[in-house]
């Protein structure tokens, strides 16, 4: 399989999306960002690597740490994680908190906001030092040890987290939140402002696609079944209300962040992740969606 | 592999859950049907067959259908199905109205009910026979002329179908029903009530499994990418609001059916239905869901 | 308290509103209505009346139907009524069916037209020619014996009352309507299609108003008690979920009709019937709303 | 007619419920009360007072602080303040955030906690000493310059207040909370636990029942207009998703506390406080409830 020339390809294929949708606005330093931006990286499991455009340029990977975080809290926490957070497709925008109410605290899925926020929870009451462990644990899996976040990034969702506090309350209301609420969002504001390029987040997911080695980093590991697992929750549960949309048109786990940053890999082939700051109205990167269509349509290749 | 001892080992392990859950009693055709039982049915793509129980004998299908009915419809109307019925999971029970009014009468995906509405009134806008059509398109796939309705349980069916009455009502009212409601929701009765037995329904899936041939039965035929595209959405939508969990314990497309049955393919590699009647809350067999989490567990094999 | 002068003034205040809102037009009948109506009667307990406009032009009375067929019902079930459908204002949109589902197919109250499709079942349950019974029970109270229903109003709900058909299935799948769907539909769109003028329904209402005098119309008799709560009803639930606003703005209890009347009483004073055709956004006529509002504002007489 | 004969045959009859119910157990304090506890004042427009029980004694008044609240904010804002809390009835529990999710922002009423926290946050925009005005108006209402909080009741509020945090900030993430979320949260909790006994409540009530005299107390003042609209919205919003059924039983406007307490007045006769700990499913004082019911059943006084 030639992956350079379909690259080549499908980034000729999606340049008459540049001026399609919107980038995320709601911190400015995500406004900021130019909005043409783009790049793309895959790896494949002999080491191989492609690529296009600024694939080395590091973005703000937002929710796409959600996917870290909840390793780190399964390795920890074990099959016990299940038991505070569901594992079904929420069929509701990434915020909801109806959801939430109606399932007395318990978030539908890890990739949600309200999972995500449980998740940290989890975190907070196993590790002494969450933050520096959870960049140790993404540094580990994407071979980069200058991986940090972006301060700006990290004050800016602070400053605007309502919304989030809003959902850690009602989880907390529900005692579904151990640790203080403040604490909860400030790790969880952390995890959101990751600066990560391309190759680093194709590098860290190859580990998802890898399944003839065992799952060790950093000292955190996963079963065999407990990472298929894991894949399976981001095929069903990564895009937010639109992941029913991307498995049809994708066909691979992944997982997407406001950032404008898209992970997915093929399991026993290859990782890949695109990056391109426009929004479509689901929150989704309009062409990262677009490149990845492409990518399994042009290979061939979709886990179906 | 040996998939026949596979198949041994897990008959003996989920033996214990002979006495859990619930036959569907909303209708008494299907109150009738013993619990006890039990088959599985296993064929790869090289035309090998494994199996156990009782493994031919026939039961009624039900919402396995739908994948049928779902095939026909792409064929007949192409991609512009997709414009009537979404892709995404549901999030909410197998019956809920609340979406579809929500979302203005377009069901979230052809395997809720509200959804396999919506694909009857399109095979009943392009065919003039469609049940002896899809009956004849059932019986080229499972390769067997002998299957067949159970006149009893459509009968039933259409005394008991209320619910499915309003849903379609609510369809007609934002215009997504286009023929007659009474046609409409005697078709989806028909097709709920053919009978095929594990061996019939491993036979029929085996077409979605293999992506090396053209899928082309009885003169309705899918491109491969469409094929795919089904399979996907089988994966995240075809077991209700217990799709995320399938996916997460099983890791392979499927369908299930309030009968006891439930399909599932590994690409490129097998189909495998299985049946017993007891249901768990959600309406899926509960000996079936664990036959088939033990196959993927003892296998290895899942999508993931 | 001059209620003639107060009636012209009003009418000069409210003309120009005339433009303003939208003739219903889900049905020809109603969207074929000029506009520009508008008339107002007003009867006080003593018997004088006073009016404007087109006060003795027939109209479809719609929705304001539910409030003669509920007090028959009332009549002949008596307090087990309240057992299968509440007295709670639903907060939701007057033909939702949502919250049907969420409560089991109790509607939350008899004004929405789920609930008048249970009161519509009861009195066809008791009844033996029930839409003669209706009619003469309106009569009476309207002393006008040549009251009638608009057929071509009547057939046109008919042909296009899916959205109902939908809420009458819903609770006939919950066990709340008893007799057969579609003759329950039938009464329920026969008793819409009634056609009165703004002086027949002040004399109606005036009933409702007389606390002084028992309450016993066409053989219906309704005990003090009775009277009060029903109009309790109306004034909690009687304008869907604008009810609020209009407790608020006017402080009378009253019903609205899509075809643009409102009637309502101030009780042991007068009854008051005002329609226009033009409707808000909730439904609710938008110059009879303010002509009510300014009534009770310049009478000062509100239950408040 | 004999308010005080009245008061003590409904004190007899309502005897038997005395077991029913459960207090109110959230906070420790609320749970501390002995849950027999039962007194009722009345207070006519002519000044003669009738009473029964621990009509004396001081209870957590809890949500009846949301009348003085409103009435405040009501006479600093204007009808401003309704661009950004509605008057209509929410159809569900007191805390739902659903509803506010929905409506983006805007809570259906001021008597809701979502809407009280709008109302607290209109207070802290406008006043340097929002708890000491508070006490000082509700003060002179209530001619009794002893009225306090319980400091035990506002420490437990604090710490337990979860699900109003989640409440502000989700107000907050829509723009309709101004201020800092902590001290809105911080004087909503000061108004919930102040204390005030049955015959202090009637006498602040009877502020509202009076139409004869301008509302004008401790520097806020209400035109006659106003003080009608705030009945109405008692009557329809004041006792969560029961105010239909108090309408319908009782029908007066009024409101009530998880403490116990129900307020309710007939405009131009009287004001009455109850107060009984042991709540219904809904959250509102059982003996209460009924006491009032059987007030206006034996008077044959409802506004209706």
């Amino acid at each position: 399989m030639d992956y350079q020339q379909i690259i080549e390809e499908l980034c000729l294929e999606i340049a008459p999306l540049q001026k399609i949708g919107k980038v995320a606005d709601y911190i400015p330093e995500l406004a900021k960002v130019p909005p043409e931006k783009f790049g793309i990286s895959l790896i494949t499991l002999e080491g191989k690597d492609f690529y296009s455009g600024l694939y080395q340029e590091a973005f703000s990977i937002q929710s796409i740490s959600k996917v870290f975080g909840l390793s780190m809290a399964l390795s920890l926490a074990g099959d016990s994680l299940w038991s505070r957070v569901g594992v079904e497709p929420s069929g509701t925008a990434f915020n909801s908190i109806v959801q939430l109410e109606y399932e007395k605290g318990i978030p539908r899925n890890p990739f949600i906001n309200a999972g995500a926020l449980v998740v940290a929870d989890v975190l907070l009451s196993h590790l002494k030092s969450p933050k520096a462990d959870l960049l140790e644990f993404i540094r580990t899996l994407a071979k980069n040890p200058a991986i940090d976040i972006n301060i700006d990034v990290y004050i800016s969702e602070r400053n605007t987290g309502s919304l989030n506090a809003s959902l850690a309350y009602m989880l907390k209301s529900y005692g579904n939140i151990k640790n203080d609420v403040n604490q909860v969002l400030d790790f969880y504001f952390f995890q959101c402002s990751i600066m990560m390029s391309c190759y680093d987040l194709a590098t860290a997911m190859l580990a998802y696609a890898d399944h003839s080695k065992s799952f060790d980093y950093a000292g955190y590991s996963l079963t065999h079944s407990g990472v298929k697992r894991l894949n399976a929750v981001m095929l069903t549960c990564g895009f937010y209300d639109e992941s029913g949309e991307f498995s049809f048109r994708v066909g691979l786990p992944g997982k997407s962040g406001v950032g404008g940053g898209i992970v997915a890999i093929y399991p026993q082939r290859f990782s890949v992740a695109v990056w391109s700051p426009r929004l479509n109205q689901k929150g989704n990167s309009v062409m990262g969606m677009k490149a990845l269509e492409l990518l399994t349509t042009k290979t061939g290749l979709s886990v179906f």
